[in-house]
């Protein structure tokens, strides 16, 4: 994109392209510019689709809210047909592994006249909150390439804050969308379980706490997404509630007065938070003070209960990575070995594999259970829940990655990052991380917004109004388009 | 209940009440004469909550559309603060355990201004088709003693049938509420996935299969109490899709024309069906096509894949046995022996114990894709589908409980009885037993509807149509309050 265009968000593309101030086929090229420009030194985009992208552009058979607008999809959570698709596995890889058909997802990205270029780079099997995978190495972070883009969506995170799109699709099983929203600065909200389908290929994924979405740099381009892609699709197996009205009408709509509570602990807390990052919450929490709500030091008993759901979370997330070995052996008709994957990814496999179904459904009996006292706090008392997206500013690359032989110590390191988010992917509720700090060294830090179950329009009313109180759309990383066109 | 109010719906009940033609007290009180001179006939209540029912509908505090109406609920799928809660097990039953709380389907019964007056036999666990618990012994049918009540409402489907009550609860796993209702010839509705919560308690309970409501004889009845219960609940970790308005305004609303499939094999068909139940389908399509709607003979061919949904469903159902067994050894302190258990229950539980966690999920995940293929059947072309709702007419007492030395052979007869029900447990829509049919013995055979997922509206709207075109309200068994008083 040229130097104005890449610093526009979808909605503005879009409303350029209906007026004709823009050709879709020009902001393919200008994008595709772009990423050739930026991907040697970000390394965001693994695969590019860029034929197939000129080809929809000039079709002129394009339609719908975002007609013309280029976006990236990540090699993870949905297929293209088709195209490559990997997980993040070398095994993948090595066999040269197409998807056969789209996810509902994809189809719904294009029916809203979205232009697919490529897709973005993703640890394996998204396992993990930094994307650094053996098969595709590190994406870097554009405000810092020594620095992680976070994960599991870090290629996705860095292809949209760099501006090589305006945005990019995402999933989140435990912090996947807002963990690289928050690293790369940008807004990324995790939507309720059962709002997007994950079909056709899955009813639920992680017992249903990964969900997929999109990361963007504004919020009306979150909300207008999320009307796009939200919905039963046939043979889905549940839903969320149903929204009163377009997710777009939330954007700058009456907020009214919030009971809010603030939960940034410090570094010898239960949940240890670096203080940067327990600033961030904090300074939100006065913004939203300013803004008229009522904002307290608040929290839900329940995120106490570490001993319970963190260990829940990780046996859920062992036990599927068992489940997704043995199906990729399936499927390829090639058993997955120990030497055909991450050393965390087998050792997450093996955890599985000794879990029997009874033990796997206790576990899941008990995270319900505590879901039901975590669902108190938003129901008889608060209405939104503000804390830090996670514990620190973006690691360095390597430091979430290593070390390598010891799958225990780097998987304690990863969830002391991911403090925050795991919890809301267990309970299903809505939750937005929010570019609203900025680290000492100038590295963005998001605040995290979290609703009740169903409740987007909460968050997406919420955000809108700190986005117009503290704006983020000035603030562009080092490694930009605009800054080298 | 004196001889006519007996034959009244809870419907017309409340509006008695309201008007002050009848107190609660009256209305209670008559209903226990009735259950105590038909019980020992039919063991349909193995718990008599009679104070607390009688000290409720003095309080002079009822409020509610149901306000003043009794009712009964089973002794499964939820509990009642301080009543005994046995499960069909005399594993609890001998140990005399209580519930410290009440379901919040429970409470919603209460705010609806219903009285429970006692609770109602159930199989072991809700295990099977009939209702002939070793700890309770077996429940008999109305309409003829000998025969079952099938299961596992069966204590509630002979309440209701015998006009103790106007409705009692019940659950659903595998067609535990549809079965019962057609042998008992009541109106049974299953509602969709995630529309009534299993809080606090559950989540969900075999994985989603799981749907609790109740046996009415009037469909408005039906409609009536899925306003009163259905709804999400803080800490339900997903919903169905919300209604566009009340259910109760679905009776007698314009139906439409639809169009129909009716799915009515023979006796040597891979699903196997007793002419008899083929033949009050196929008179239900008669009368649908007599309305003006659409039939045809069609069916999803994803029902053909019995060898894929059969070991999904058993395999699901022996995970959550062996949980169970686990749960109550912990919930009681005393762990669950071989000997504490049916030898089928146990059969089952042994069952689960041997499956991964991976294996169940990969069983999950195919169950999940199985779904999209019979929801294209509902999404693209048809609305409604008519199946027999059983196999064969209430089978003889002892028929589904032996040989009690041979769980396969007895699981086989079981699977047998229940050819058309789990497959919609799995797929979470919402189907529904209407009392269309009758036996040359004079048995009742229900019509079973299935509408697509989160569609309880069309259900409602066509069983009143049904009901009106082809009454049942006139039609009341052999053992009868109305026939003792």
């Amino acid at each position: 994109m040229s130097q104005d265009l890449s610093r526009l968000d979808a909605t503005t593309l879009a409303e350029l392209v209906r007026e004709g101030g823009v050709s879709p086929l020009e902001l393919v090229n200008t994008s595709i510019d772009g990423i050739e420009r930026l991907n040697a030194q970000l390394n965001a985009v693994i695969t590019p689709l860029y034929d197939k992208a000129r080809q929809r552009a000039r079709s002129g058979k394009l339609e719908g809210p975002f007609a013309g607008v280029p976006m990236l999809i990540k090699d993870l959570d949905v297929v293209s047909a088709g195209d490559p698709f990997h997980a993040g596995m070398k095994f993948l890889k090595e066999q040269g592994f197409y998807a056969s058909h789209s996810s509902y997802m994809v189809e719904l990205f294009e029916r809203a006249g979205l232009i697919i270029l490529g897709k973005t780079n993703t640890p394996e099997l998204g396992l993990t909150v930094t994307t650094e995978p053996e098969a595709y190495g590190p994406s870097c972070n554009p405000w810092n390439p020594e620095h992680s883009t976070g994960g599991s969506s870090g290629g996705s995170g860095a292809a949209v804050a760099s501006g090589m799109v305006p945005l990019a699709h995402a999933g989140d099983g435990g912090g996947s969308i807002r963990i690289p929203a928050s690293e790369c600065g940008l807004v990324g909200l995790k939507p309720s379980r059962g709002r997007c389908s994950l079909g056709p290929d899955y009813g639920e994924y992680w017992h249903g706490l990964v969900a997929s979405m999109v990361v963007t740099r504004s919020v009306r381009d979150t909300a207008g997404i999320l009307d796009v892609v939200s919905g039963l699709m046939p043979g889905d197996p549940y839903a969320a509630p149903s929204p009163d009205r377009p997710y777009t009408e939330e954007v700058g709509a009456k907020v009214g007065n919030l009971k809010v509570g603030v939960f940034a602990p410090g570094p010898d807390d239960a949940i240890a938070c670096n203080p940067e990052c327990a600033a961030a919450a904090r300074d939100a929490g006065t913004a939203l003070s300013e803004l008229g709500h009522q904002v307290h030091e608040a929290y839900p008993s329940a995120l106490d209960e570490q001993d319970l759901y963190r260990p829940g979370f990780f046996q859920i997330v062992a036990c599927w990575t068992a489940k997704a070995l043995e199906a990729w052996g399936k499927t390829t008709g090639r058993p997955v070995t120990e030497n055909d994957v991450e050393s965390t990814t087998w050792w997450l496999a093996e955890a599985g594999r000794a879990v029997s179904a009874a033990e796997y459904l206790a576990t899941v009996e008990a995270l319900h259970a505590w879901n039901r006292r975590m669902a108190e706090w938003w129901s008889s008392d608060f209405d939104l829940l503000v804390t830090p997206t996670i514990a620190c500013p973006p690691p360095r690359l390597g430091y979430l990655s290593e070390p390598k032989d010891d799958p225990l110590e780097m998987s304690r390191k990863v969830l002391e990052v991911m403090a925050f988010t795991p919890q809301f992917n267990i309970t299903g509720q809505p939750a937005m991380s929010v570019p609203l700090g900025r680290s000492d060294r100038g590295l963005p830090i998001g605040v995290q917004l979290v609703a009740a179950y169903g409740r987007e329009d909460v968050l997406i009313r919420v955000a809108s109004q700190l986005e117009e109180a503290r704006p983020w759309s000035d603030r562009i990383p080092e490694i930009h388009v605009s800054a080298i066109l």
